[in-house]
């Protein structure tokens, strides 16, 4: 019978044929494949082990593809695409041309909206539910979103728009203690108070213990109090939870490893003619116990042993030298401060935020007010460094030009993962930045190659620079460096010499001198024009750049809004007229790698 | 004595030393100058005449500018910017080279944060406490938020963070209904509730009628009861409001215009050592009856006659024209959904929302939310036209990449207020729209001119485009139309014929007329490349641009990633080696006109 189950699945309606001891042995077999598949694929687990029976009662309860199931982020969507027809493509999971790792409508009819970024789906799943509504589908829709993404202001923009349904709707709250270990705020906290001692229970025994002690009442009174306690509860935990102030009933907590508890909730959800939030507690990495004990590291991982757990050790990356430059500039200048929006791991900043806890801020999944409070930061003095990942700074587009730019701000952005991804797939490429930044105005873009020139650009973005100063450095460690380059931190380098000149900045100044190197073996030598700093273009470079008859441009980011358009622009108000070919990352999306 | 406590103030220390009567003089000169400056300028009126009461006594409790007050949006300033030396400025507010409608630090010191957009004074605020405390400066910080900006997910960002202070940190709520009488969601009901039974009193009341009923306990039992109702209170009420479960104590509701309570209330607060909220209700149009009795008209309002409240007639705007050609799309297309994200008035859709109230949403102060929501509407078949003021869509910059155009979603973008919008000032010109839907990947940007285009091309928006399809329209009404030229709703229009071509689109094409008919005069002939639609730029447009020795661009909008440079790549992909004169918006920041 072993690891039968799982692989007979035709589709998710066959799980409503499992008994429970079915149930329990599918559950395995979810989490064996899933163990297996990431430690070689990577990718993220924790998140996955947590979910395994609400997936699984989620499609137990539900009829999708009909009823929609809007995952929030995505990465917890691996038990789904086991349970929807996709268990053989788990093996070739976030590869080029393989399967996703997060939901893709394109993929499958059971994936109702794609995601990646945090905190969408109860706006998406309201707009699908409304949407159904007005086109006469009685279909269910169902959002599930961590309690890490409820941190993001979007999500409460939703809770406050379904709050006002009037039909049903419903809410799933993973709630995997996900924000409060990184303790981000008081949502955090709140969820980690109604977790701990459920407020049902919990307020009422200390209302009794009260009563208890009231003079003349006693016990006789206490039992006569508690007969009539559904009275009392009704009017006393009325509008007890936050959730049910933004309108929505609230049921929970359940027990997200317990396959009948889930399902009863989710079936008294169901039913009501309203929106309702489910509040579901699991743990993370559940089922396998490397995972158990240190579920961040288990969060987004690359390939690992299985037996002992160990995980291949990567070699030190922009994100670390980040860190550690950010380290020494706090230890001289008291003014530095770090903020990051739930990624102090990723972002280098762990030694940071324990260094100098007073002044880090993990702001949550809020990259908006991540700008805007840095900005608030700037107005009496102090040098906020906020760094985020390219992609997720497209959120802070608005407080970049309304809160920093116009107010002539002085904020320092430290752009992690600039440029192309691989694996993180689409939603996650970081090839908007420059293009975007190109419109902000009072802004200051740095582009390093090399873990010395982020060092240098990090001073020169903190103490040389006013307004935006970004500093934008490419995921995982520096490429190729000749051994007779330079790095002068200066706002561009020239670097050989020949007819023709390319142009370029960041990490592909490496891929360049390769190409360099073997044109030079056959003859052709080529001259490199290396921008450090992409905004503003420096005047100099466009002028040496007047003087060739050909200039190649290469970009890790999109065409419409480059630094390669900019860059022509200026050479052709200079009266260049010779060729100028550009090359740029696609245009569109681009797919994992 | 008349009008003289305003005019001889020195500065808000003076505040200080007045008494009850004075006080209330004050405030009666204060409304004063408000109507008659509005009534002249036009501006901002019912939140002003709101807020006098609680701005003098925000500046009898603190000491600014030491202190800082942070005001959302800003449109209710007035009362500051004349208690902090610039009654003078009044006269000239929101003109060229005049006052400010909204709080600008380059103005005084007083102003501590700039605004115009909603919802960023709890982050900003936050950011200056948090500064100033690792800067050692222990002076307040104060942000002064209405119930409106409370339905912006960046407030809730603001609040999470803020709620996990240690010191004190005070937010004013300033609760004038002005989300109420929109009906957004859920914050509103829910601030309806503590607003109309204080929930404080009310429960109260609530639990001892239910004790009253027990059997056995009746009258004595319930004077006990009363008598430990301190205790009751205590644990009852523990965490009642939602903004003491974000982990801010809560005082209110306040009387907004009864000056001892505001000054009790705030001089509370004042000792916290933790986040306060202080609840204030105020009322919209204070003291000036038509204001009172029509708080919207008299929200953003032009000039009007003090004794009747009549303010001109506006001539027909791009607004009204929107508005009446998307009910006529709606009537025969059960599809077609419209949202705004708390301007249906502003945006026209006032008829729509009552002929179509169940495809009508008004989302709050949500732009994010609107495009995801959006985005979940169209994958189940629905037509949604987000109705949107140009400088408000920056606020969806990541939604519009992550939630529709990566998913090839077909939205529709009805983008209000496109172009220079004078008056409103720097925080609201609508000059980036253009720039950074040029890097939206799937996205079409028809640009009408005439009311005539602009329900041809929302027509061609709802039914010829896939992916996002935007359409971009100027403030007020159209402008000069030759009466040879044709409306015809292609891709882009040639108009007269000469040696020299100009290249336009939007509005701009009435100025370009106008000066082409001017030379004409002269002998000089000026051919008109007119594009309807910017993005993609039609190939043949750019090939007959070719043909020129001399083209020169002009667009309304800011110029890196305008049209204008695209286009100059496009022609010199294409060999152009002419002349190319561009002439766009200023670079950086506009100044109110």
């Amino acid at each position: 019978m072993e690891n039968n189950i799982l692989e007979n699945l035709k589709g998710p309606y066959e799980l409503k044929e499992l008994d429970d001891r079915e149930l329990e042995q599918l559950c395995a077999e979810i989490r064996e494949k899933l163990i297996e598949t990431v430690s070689k694929t990577g990718g993220h687990l924790a998140s996955n082990l947590g979910v395994v029976e609400l997936t699984v009662a989620l499609h137990r309860v539900f009829n999708t593809p009909g009823d929609s199931i809007v995952w929030d982020v995505g990465h917890q969507c691996y038990t789904h695409k086991m349970l929807t027809g996709r268990l053989k493509d788990m093996e070739k999971i976030r590869t080029r041309g393989g399967m996703a790792g997060f939901p893709k409508r394109s993929e499958s009819i059971y994936d109702s909206f794609n995601a990646g970024h945090s905190s969408t789906s109860i706006s998406a799943a309201y707009g699908i539910a409304a949407a159904k509504s007005i086109l006469n589908d009685n279909t269910r829709t169902i959002a599930v979103i961590g309690d890490g993404a409820l941190t993001g202001g979007l999500a409460y923009e939703g809770l406050n728009n379904a709050g006002r349904y009037k039909k049903n709707f419903i809410v799933v709250l993973n709630d995997n203690e996900m924000s409060i270990s990184q303790n981000v705020g008081a949502i955090a906290r709140y969820l980690m108070g109604i977790r701990i001692k459920p407020s049902y229970l919990n307020t009422k025994s200390k209302v009794e213990r009260v009563l208890w002690k009231i003079p003349l009442i006693g016990k006789p009174m206490r039992n006569l109090l508690l007969a009539s306690k559904r009275k009392i509860k009704k009017l006393v935990y009325k509008k007890v939870t936050l959730f049910e102030q933004l309108g929505m009933a609230y049921y929970g907590p359940v027990d997200g490893h317990d396959m009948k508890q889930l399902e009863n909730a989710l079936n008294a959800a169901k039913r009501m003619r309203r929106p309702v939030l489910v509040h579901v507690l699991t743990k993370k990495g559940k089922g396998y116990q490397y995972a158990e004990d240190n579920p961040k590291s288990f969060h987004g991982i690359s390939s690992f042993d299985i037996k002992t757990g160990s995980t291949k050790k990567c070699s030190t990356g922009f994100s670390d030298i980040f860190g550690e430059k950010l380290c020494e500039m706090a230890e001289k200048d008291k003014r530095i401060c770090a903020i990051t929006a739930a990624m102090t791991l990723g972002t280098g900043l762990s030694g940071f935020s324990e260094k100098y806890r007073e002044r880090f801020f993990d702001v949550g999944i809020a990259e908006e007010h991540a700008i805007t409070f840095a900005s608030g930061m700037a107005t009496v003095g102090a040098i906020p460094v906020f760094a985020v990942y390219s992609t997720f700074l497209q959120r802070s587009y608005d407080q970049l030009i309304h809160d920093a730019a116009m107010q002539k701000l002085h904020i320092v952005l430290a752009i992690d993962r600039a440029g192309i991804v691989g694996e993180d797939g689409e939603t996650h490429q970081g090839v908007f930045d420059v293009a975007f930044l190109n419109t902000v105005p009072n802004t200051t873009v740095y582009c390093p190659s090399y873990f010395e020139e982020l060092k240098i650009m990090l001073e020169q973005a903190a103490y040389k620079c006013g307004g935006i100063a970004a500093v934008r450095y490419p995921r995982g460690s520096q490429w190729y460096k000749p051994d007779d380059f330079v790095c002068t931190g200066e706002a561009y380098d020239v670097y050989g010499s020949g007819d023709v000149l390319t142009v370029t900045y960041g990490r592909l100044f490496s891929n360049v001198c390769a190409a360099k190197e073997r044109l030079a073996k056959k003859g052709i030598n080529l001259a490199v024009l290396k921008l450090n700093r992409v905004k503003p273009i420096d005047t100099a470079a466009v002028e040496l750049a007047c003087g060739y008859k050909k200039v190649f441009f290469f970009e890790e980011g999109i065409l419409n809004g480059s630094v390669a358009q900019l860059f022509e622009y200026q050479l052709v108000k200079n009266g260049f007229t010779g060729d100028y070919i550009v090359k740029t990352a696609e245009e569109g999306i681009i797919p994992q790698a």
